[in-house]
Parts: C-alpha cells; sequence; structure tokens
C-alpha cells in the first residue's frame, strides 16, 4: 500500500474530525480532463472572491480560532531564536516603514518583511499547526500576512478569521490536490503550497475582483518555496516566512492589475504539472464552500514533526505508567509507519536542530526527561550522556501496517521484563486532538520568558473572542515585546 | 536528433565565439558519481571566494563590459513600461530608505526593491543578453543586484565587473549542467538559476566566507521563480527581477550566518534532482577558472525571443534585397528549428506583449515595416490590418536539421516568382555577434526619450571605462532620471 493511500484512506477516511461539521470530500475514480482541468484556478479564485464568513460553519470558525491561537503561541515562542535574530540583523538596513510588528519582538518592520519573520518565528520549533491530510503547516504562510496587513489598513476580527479560513481552503486543496507525489518530488510542501494561501487571505482582505485574484494565484504559483533538502537548517524556517512574503506580495501586484497566467496551476506547464508527478484537480474544485479544510487541521503537543509524536506519545506513557528510569532499560523496539524513517531517521543528531528529525533522540530524551517540550530538542540534551546513551539502544522497523498516528513500542527491561504499548491514535492526531485548555497550557508554555506576565492570558482571551474584536491588529500590539 | 545535442554539438561545438579566449568544456563521457556529485556546491562556492579579477583574461572581461553595456541599455528601455509602473506603485509603499536606484526613473527604492526593479525592467522587451548554450539572461538577475549593492557600499568598477563574472559564471554553469531538460519540464531557467547568480555576485562583495557561500547558494536553491506558464504575461518579466531578489536576499542572509545546506545543488533532494528530469555535474566543475562562461553571452538585434531571430534577420535580407513590398507576397514557409514553435508558435497573438511569442508575427511586421524595434511588437502592431493580413499567409515546418540561429525562408509572390534564403547564422549568434558599434546603436534607442540628450553617450563611456571608475555606482546615477 502507498503511502497517499494509508494517509488518506487509513488514516483519514475512517476518522471523525473533532469539531467540525465536514466530511472527506471523494475524491476517486477515473478523472476526466475536459471536466477536471478547465478553470481549475478560476474557480477557486471565483470561491475565495465570493466566499462570506456568515456562511462558514460554526464548527469551522472554532477550529481556525484554534489554528490562530496556537500559530500565535509558535511565533511568539520562536520570536527569540538565533533563526530570527540573524534574519532581522540581516534584513532590517532595508526594511521599509514601521507598519507592523514582529510577535514576540520589539521591531517593527515594514509588512512584507513583518510577514516574512512572523513565518518564520511559527516554524522555528516545528510545533505549529499541522494538516493531517498533507503535513502542510497551514497558518504558517497565512496567519503573518493577515496579521501584517491588519496593522496596515483596517481589519475586524471576523474578517480576519474568514480571511484565513479561505487562505487555508485554497492552499490545502492544492495541497490535497498533488500530495503526496510532490512532497515525494522533494518540496516542502508548506513553503510550496503556501504562497497560494497567502495570496488568496491577503487578496480576500484587499478586496481583489476574480481576475485579480486569477493573477495573485499565478504570482504565486511562480514562487514556489523551499527544498527538503533544508531540513535540518535555519532554511527550513525561512520557508513558510518566505511564502508567507511571497503570497502577500502577490495580491499587492495583483491587486494593481499586474497580469498573470489565467490558468496558473493547471496548465500544461502550470504549478501542478511543473511541480509533482501527479495531480488531482477535484480535490481543489469538488464541494468548494460545503466542505472546509481548516477542519482537518491539528495541533502538537511537542515541538517536532507529527510523525515521530506516537513514538514520543507512547514512550512517555510507558515510562509514567512504569515509573520506568532509563538506566532500567535494555532496547527499545518501534514498529513505525514508513515516513518516520524517511523524515526522521537520523541516527545520531549533532545540533538540538537535527534532533528534531531523530525519531531516536526522541524517544531517548522522553524516557530520560519524562516530557518532551523545545528543551528536550536543544544542543544541550542532543549531548546529554544520559540521552546518547540510551538512543543507541532504540531499533526501528518500519511496518506499512502502522498507520500515520500510530506506534508499537516494545521495551526490553534489564531484569529481564518486557513491556509493550500500542498507540493507535497519537495524542494531537485527528482522533485524539489536544482539548481547548491543552491549547492554553501550550500556549503560557511558549510565551513564557518572552512576554511580561499576565499578557499571555490576555492573548489567550483576545483570540477566543477575536470575532468580536473591531480590530485584529490588536492581537499584533499583544503579541509584540 | 535532441534539442540539446544541437544546441550544445551542433550550433556551438563548432563555433568560435567571439572576443573570447574560451573553448567549449567537455562534458561527455560516462559520469562517475563518485567523482562528479561530491561537493559540487563547495566547490563552486570555494571558486567563487578565491577568483581574482587579476586572473580573468582580457577577452572575457570585454565581453563583461559589452553585457553590462547592453543590460543598462534595456534596463533604461524598458523602465517606462507599464509592467514597471504597476510594480513600483504597488510595492514603493513597503520600501525601505532611499538606497538604490530604479534606472531610468526618479524612483529610489531600498537595495532589494532596487534589485527587483531594475531586473524586471531589463527583461521587459525580451532585449537582454542571452546564454548561447541554455537560454539563460545572464545579466538579469546579476547585474540588478550587483548594481544596488554598489549604491550601498563602495564598489569599485573593476570589483563590480569581476563579480559579475562570477556571478554570470556560476548561473550558466549551474544551468548548463540542467539544460535543456530543467527548462522542458517547464522552468523558466533564468529565473531558476538567477537566485544563484545573483548570491554569487553579491556573496562576493559582500566577502562571504567560503561556508557562508555555500549557504548562500543554498538559501538561493531554495528560492527558485518561474514557470514558463507566465509566458506572455507581465510575471515573465517579475521573473529575473524576483530572482535578482532572491540572491541578493541570500548573500545578506548567509553573510550573518544563516545556515543552509551543504550540498544544496547536488543533494539527493537538492536543487537539481527536484527541479531537473536529468543533470550533469561537470558542466559545474570542470575547468572552472580556465573557461568562462560570460564568453558565450549574446546581444539581441531584435527585442524577442532569440530562437524567431533567423526568421526576422532573413525576412529582413530578403525584403531589402529584392525591394519587396507586404502586398506582393502571396506566401511566406519557414522551415525552423523544433524550439521556435515551441516559444513562438502564436498564430494569432493578441496583444504586444503576446506578440513577442509569435514568429508569425515577427515574420509579418519584418517584412511590413521593414525594421523590427519595440513598436514592432506593440499592440499597435498586432492590431495592424496589414500585418494581420500577412500574418495569416506565413507558414512554418519545423525541421530538425535546421539550427537554433538558422531558417530556411522560401516566399511566394503575387506574380509567380519564389525567392528563397538560408540564413546560416543569424545576426546576434554566436557566429553573427552585434559588433561594439551595433550595440551602441542599440543602446541610444532604447535610452532614447527615457534619459536626457547626451547621458547616453556618457552612459556609454562610462560602460567602456568601467574598470577605471573608482565607484561602480556612477553607473546607476547616470541611469536614473
Amino acid at each position: 500500500m502507498k503511502r497517499g493511500e494509508i494517509n488518506r484512506r487509513g488514516f483519514l477516511r475512517a476518522s471523525a474530525i473533532s469539531g467540525a461539521a465536514a466530511s472527506i470530500s471523494s475524491a476517486e475514480g477515473p478523472q476526466s480532463a475536459s471536466e477536471s482541468t478547465r478553470d481549475v484556478t478560476r474557480r477557486l479564485a471565483a470561491w475565495a472572491v465570493t466566499s462570506r464568513k456568515e456562511h462558514v460553519p460554526a464548527a469551522i470558525r472554532r477550529e481556525a480560532l484554534r489554528t490562530v491561537l496556537n500559530w500565535t503561541g509558535c511565533a511568539v515562542g520562536g520570536s527569540r531564536h538565533e533563526t530570527v535574530e540573524i534574519a532581522v540583523r540581516a534584513l532590517k538596513p532595508f526594511s521599509g516603514p514601521e507598519q507592523a510588528s514582529v510577535l514576540g519582538r520589539k521591531d517593527r518592520l515594514d509588512v512584507l518583511n513583518a510577514s516574512l519573520m512572523n513565518g518564520i518565528s511559527s516554524h522555528i520549533f516545528d510545533f505549529d499547526d499541522t494538516d493531517l491530510r498533507t503535513i502542510v503547516h497551514p497558518a504558517g504562510p497565512v496567519a503573518p500576512a493577515l496579521l501584517a496587513l491588519a496593522e496596515y489598513r483596517p481589519l475586524s476580527g471576523a474578517d480576519f478569521l474568514h480571511a484565513l479560513i479561505v487562505g487555508v481552503e485554497v492552499e490545502c486543496r492544492i495541497a490535497n490536490a498533488v500530495y503526496p507525489q510532490h512532497y515525494d518530488v522533494g518540496w516542502h510542501i508548506t513553503g510550496t503550497v503556501g504562497p497560494f494561501g497567502a495570496a488568496a487571505a491577503a487578496g480576500k482582505v484587499l478586496g481583489l475582483s476574480e481576475q485579480q485574484m486569477v493573477w495573485a494565484l499565478g504570482l504565486a504559483a511562480t514562487q514556489p518555496v523551499g527544498l527538503r533538502e533544508m531540513f535540518g537548517t535555519m532554511t527550513k524556517s525561512f520557508h513558510p516566512g518566505r511564502a508567507s512574503q511571497n503570497g502577500l506580495m502577490a495580491a499587492f501586484l495583483a491587486g494593481q492589475n499586474f497580469t498573470s497566467s489565467d490558468q496558473p496551476i493547471e496548465a500544461a506547464r502550470g504549478w501542478a504539472n511543473v511541480l509533482s508527478s501527479a495531480r488531482n484537480y477535484r480535490e481543489i474544485t469538488d464541494k468548494l464552500g460545503d466542505q472546509y479544510q481548516i477542519a482537518f487541521n491539528s495541533y502538537k503537543p511537542f515541538p517536532c514533526g507529527v510523525v515521530i509524536h506516537p513514538a514520543i506519545d507512547g514512550s512517555l506513557q510507558l515510562r509514567a505508567d512504569n515509573r520506568l528510569t532509563a538506566d532500567q532499560i535494555a532496547r527499545i523496539d518501534l514498529r513505525v509507519h514508513p515516513l518516520v524513517l524517511e523524515l526522521t531517521g537520523k541516527k545520531a543528531p549533532r545540533t538540538g536542530l537535527e534532533s528534531k528529525f531523530s525519531v531516536y533522540h526522541a524517544v531517548a530524551a522522553a524516557m530520560v526527561y519524562g516530557r518532551v517540550g523545545e528543551p528536550a530538542f536543544s544542543d544541550r540534551a542532543v549531548r546529554d550522556p544520559a540521552v546518547m546513551a540510551l538512543r543507541e539502544r532504540v531499533s526501528t522497523t518500519v511496518d506499512e501496517a502502522i498507520g500515520e498516528d500510530q506506534v508499537r513500542i516494545a521495551i526490553m527491561l534489564k531484569d529481564g521484563r518486557r513491556l509493550d504499548k500500542f498507540i493507535e491514535h497519537a495524542i494531537g492526531s485527528a482522533r485524539n486532538p489536544m482539548t481547548d485548555s491543552q491549547l492554553e497550557a501550550k500556549f503560557k508554555g511558549l510565551a513564557e520568558g518572552v512576554l511580561p506576565a499576565g499578557r499571555a492570558s490576555r492573548l489567550i482571551d483576545f483570540c477566543w473572542n477575536l470575532e468580536q474584536a473591531a480590530d485584529a491588529a490588536h492581537l499584533a500590539r499583544l503579541a509584540a515585546a
């Protein structure tokens, strides 16, 4: 069974998505070129410009609020990282007027540079939201563009939220159309579909016409960002930031009638053909406005790629249930989904950043520390002798019967005992999502040490009540240092 | 015979490149993975940071001066076009300090935005320089980044010229490694290799270390610009501009130690594997520093894609030699290289911009007007009844025996006569390059109506004497309105 099928059918098709009225769209069966490849971009653009917030179900709007809360926490939490320090230092001399905030910092930059920085910050810890079908991080490119725009021109909280939903819809539908082949080719999908999402969201706020929205998507199509080769370096976080900036710029240009292709996604030499080895345009056009992709958004309990969450969840549960300490453990055997080794197969990470791509490190750190927050992926943790010793006793076996949110763990103790655990749905997955209060706790943890005491609570309240806010930009002001 | 073979072997292998000491590098024979795929990026970066201007042959430096002159004229000439007007209007509100000039205009923008605008301007008329092996427009991404930098920090004319040579070298070698397959996939190669060229040139000026240069190339690799689908729209000119800006930004970030992949070009999921269906890394590493790619640069006598230049050249010659008028012509039959129809096969263009992608229009306009400057590709020319009528009487036949710089034209006159012309090497091709005085005349034509009288001559003088100039930025000041 191929990964896409596992992902789409095994993992998600059977799932009831928490908090959302949407079901999964049907994307199977033979595809007629005449009905499916005509005017894909235009139909998407037409939907984006005509979509009205009154028509969006309450459960979808609620999920969008959770997305905003989670994204804001991630951006604040990552804002003091060296990656952001360097980017601000390198580019501030060229920034325009102080139009928009960099969350968690005192810097104010022009709208385009602010969207770049906030997109970078939000991805630093690999702690941001994840679309369950495509592992896109939907908010990363969309929210920074919108928040910067909100500081530049009047935008109500309700309109902000609606534009976010529109941006995520466009971005994730395009991702659905090419996943997993596009990802397999080597593209970091968040950076390649992100410009579409940011362009659609910003274009919605700017009031683009249908034709202008098509052009904005064209300008987005021609600026994909992100090779997967960059994983493990600062450039990975650059991807959602630059995607956001590219999409926002696309909307500004298209809004002044800078022309582009009328079929940027579906043309013979359009985005989908050039950047993917397969595509299904029905994923883009079917049930537009009836089913919302943000319903498939998920939030991470651990600051690393979602594919190793089952292993961490299982390790923490085994440790707690059996009151284990690392020195009792002789061996840990994992049976994992194929993607786990493909994405996080580094056996001996050298830096904190690299350790996020090591299931071996993650499991060892979980066992040694008993919790897996950002410090578990620090340079210090990577060099911790206890973690290093245990890491070498972790082995993995790929098992195609294991779902993406599953793991099977066997621990052999030095006293001869064997402990087994099967995680059916990891915490943070579609079947076992984080609760609102877990999201709030995660937010507070991320804001700690960055924002003044009390600010986190006010931000949380503001996020939950965003739809009643007259000015969405207040979110940026609260989240700035 | 495949296109790449025609291009590399038929067209160029036999050619003596005017004004250049270089010969063609050997890129054939079986490729050993071990020797060819290791440290490709690092070897290129090491060469770029250690290259010294004293080692560059005089003929190469002379070709670089011709490149600068031609590029400056194109950027000045395109600067008042609607495409640039819109881009400046859309993005100026977000520009930083007035650090650098937009050529041909009064606008001053920050360094990054200036590089974008000048890159757009220089490609507007499709009149810019063309690498004969890959149809890359080498100066488009490289020169704007350097010129903007020259206004931001001290840079002598000689160092400017050397950095330009380095940038073009990096950009064209990477292009050589993936051409024609990368182009066939659907990428606008100038926009995808351009960020490498701009990053290398800017990184040279900024004094990056070898490791920083590797990272700069990594940040360039992850930001390719340009789908060929955009041809015929304003977004095509956006590609070299954004490529320039991306590469310049990459150099700024890398200069502050923003990390990226160590093997961005050659890794399994690196640029060459993800963006092309074939690759030959020897094109990147063989004879680095012994052979210079700028030797293969060419300059267009007509403001459209180089592939239809033979047809225009032949049409103009037949018209002049036989004192033809359009109404004498019953039919024009062209035998053309396959790329002509692939790139310029539009039978009925609707706009001036589209007409550049119509060999039918180009030949008809040549016959009707007797010269082919920018007005021949205006909206007015497209709607000219005489051009439209003749356009419909032009037919094409693909002939794989015809080289890229060749065409075979047969004109059937209404009086029954038949005129034949075989163009062996079109004007502007490797075997028949434009002379220095033809380049000067082209420059003056482009500057006419944009810059004050007399300024064109001063600019021409400054370009020819660039190596003696203490301050390269004077070029920008002379070329600003």
